[in-house]
């Protein structure tokens, strides 16, 4: 079975269980509340769900994970719901932290009710990932349930630790490349490895195991996160649906211009002249500014080697349904190969 | 030994638990969150210590429920710190929902840094407290801590309930009273009773006491959220702090308003006349109007009410430590008959 296959047969679960849950756990009385929640993972009109709904990589990540070693991949449904609500809560509040106005094409939560009721809708989807989360106990015993739960918490700390820093990074002049890997590895690479890793938990696999899925994750997030670096500069217009200089317009600091700055040369003497105020006509001598000082080369080699690291852990593992670690490789390279 | 005695040996070992815990869960790469919640947290200035912690009350709750059934109440620090960062981190929030610039007497987390730094160390705080009550398992079985966590999420979910209430209750021209108290259900009992229910869970007592702790914490919260609004009228102005009309000029849905405007009467003619915004010099003539439509004397009613019940929810209990059952009491009596 593929990844398009098996994907058809976790989706539908993960979006039941999600719905579920959420129509479940919400009184009437905070009706409110339901809707905004409704509104943010994409479910109030059905001719844009697609769309609006986001990938749910991460709980395809655990189910996955866990069909690995057993067949009842459906025992883990409570942590894929809980990673997506995860996912979810902190997209509500990074979009009042960063003030972004759009998400998923719509407008963001705190756009429509307000920063107040935003802020709270976060944090009551923030509870109802871990009471999903705590739902595990049902099929696996309380000493899995408790490791899970420990390992998601720890990964929420990681993530709010991600998000300090990249707000930090805007009021700095030179962020290092250490500072930034720290960063996505918390914003981006932690929940992915997590992820991975709860899979693994839940299957209840030896610790080698284990730990090559947490590597995998890990190596999958900081590719995934440094492709989209690069499409940020060099993606097509077209596919990615924004423009691909947003990026360096912004002054946005993403691998590519971090790493320009430290080669001191070319780039770095035209942000030194002129700070990032750019204008559009001075967009395409940047470009060959970042090419000629390394950086696009950079960016295609570190993206390729945390590609191959991921697949290495998926290699190492042992004991597996091997239709499912081809199904995880396809995904690994599909997701690392995207234009948007 | 009477309460006194006991917080003096609680208070201190709670602050060291939650001390070292921050301390300890946060990497020196994140020193920017670390200093915001050592700020909120009141630990900053040593001078102003005293004032700028608050209470601890729930803390307080949590170790002296434990130690109604066991003289080793200690078992129950990573819970009374969960409860104390749970508390706090809500409180970070609401400053921000409510646009509060002070607390205790301080400015706000996000007066200070800003509200997106202020989200997002409100987010850390709240998985923090995750953290510290999944340390129970150090202590108690599995099955017991899993139960802690169920009911803790429980709670985080009622506060942001009871928030979303309080927010909406802003744009409403009308409130019932049933709303008023689903809204102080949410808001201020919750806690306090998941926290008299925590102890009871972690001492492994019978379902009865476990009840009898959960309704004392509820009847308590009620009374003590009852008792700030009448404070919030007739209150002492030296005492509370704040000017005795504040609740009254700023239009504040509180009990006692509520319960005159459904009477009809003077109270409610003058609403309706002028609306909310009243001048300094007619509040005398509101208090009377108050007074004379009986919302005086209900309020003071249901705040004894209220207290009655959680006396006799303690006087309920078996097989208890009668000293402990004697604190607890007395910290009942000294909440509510308080004037600030």
């Amino acid at each position: 079975m593929g990844f398009t296959e098996l994907a058809k047969q976790m989706l539908p679960a993960v979006e039941n269980t999600l719905k579920d849950f959420v129509n479940q756990e919400i009184p009437e009385q905070y009706a409110g509340v339901h809707e905004m929640m409704v509104y943010h993972l994409g479910w109030e009109k059905h001719d844009i769900e697609a769309t609006a709904q986001g990938k749910r990589i991460r709980p395809l990540m655990v189910l996955m994970s866990t069909a690995l070693f057993q067949s009842n991949w459906k025992i883990a449904l409570p942590a894929a719901a809980a990673v997506e609500l995860l996912h979810n809560f902190s997209l509500i509040h990074d979009d009042i932290e960063d003030h972004s106005e759009l998400r998923r094409g719509r407008k963001t939560v705190w756009r429509i009710w307000g920063v107040p009721q935003a802020i709270n809708t976060g944090d009551a989807m923030f509870t109802l990932s871990q009471i999903s989360l705590l739902k595990l106990s049902n099929s696996v015993s309380d000493k899995i349930t408790l490791e899970g739960m420990q390992l998601f918490n720890k990964t929420c700390f990681e993530l709010t630790g991600g998000q300090y820093l990249d707000m930090n990074f805007e009021t700095q002049n030179t962020v290092s490349i250490e500072s930034y890997f720290h960063m996505i590895s918390g914003k981006t690479a932690a929940l992915l490895s997590a992820s991975a890793e709860l899979g693994a938990v839940i299957a209840d696999t030896n610790p080698n195991n284990r730990s090559a899925l947490r590597q995998f994750g890990n190596s999958l997030g900081l590719a995934f996160q440094i492709w989209d670096d690069w499409l940020g500069i060099w993606g097509d217009e077209s596919q990615t649906g924004k423009s691909a200089s947003s990026d360096l317009m912004n002054g946005k600091k993403t691998l590519p211009i971090l790493f320009a700055l430290a080669q001191k040369k070319d780039f770095y003497r035209l942000v030194n002249q002129k700070g990032f105020n750019f204008e559009e006509s001075q967009i395409s001598r940047m470009m060959d500014c970042l090419k000629n000082d390394g950086a696009k080369a950079y960016t295609e080699k570190l993206a390729h080697e945390y590609t191959s690291q991921a697949i290495q852990s998926i290699e190492s593992l042992s004991d597996v349904d091997s239709e499912i670690k081809t199904s995880i490789l396809e995904l690994t390279i599909q997701l690392l190969n995207r234009n948007n």
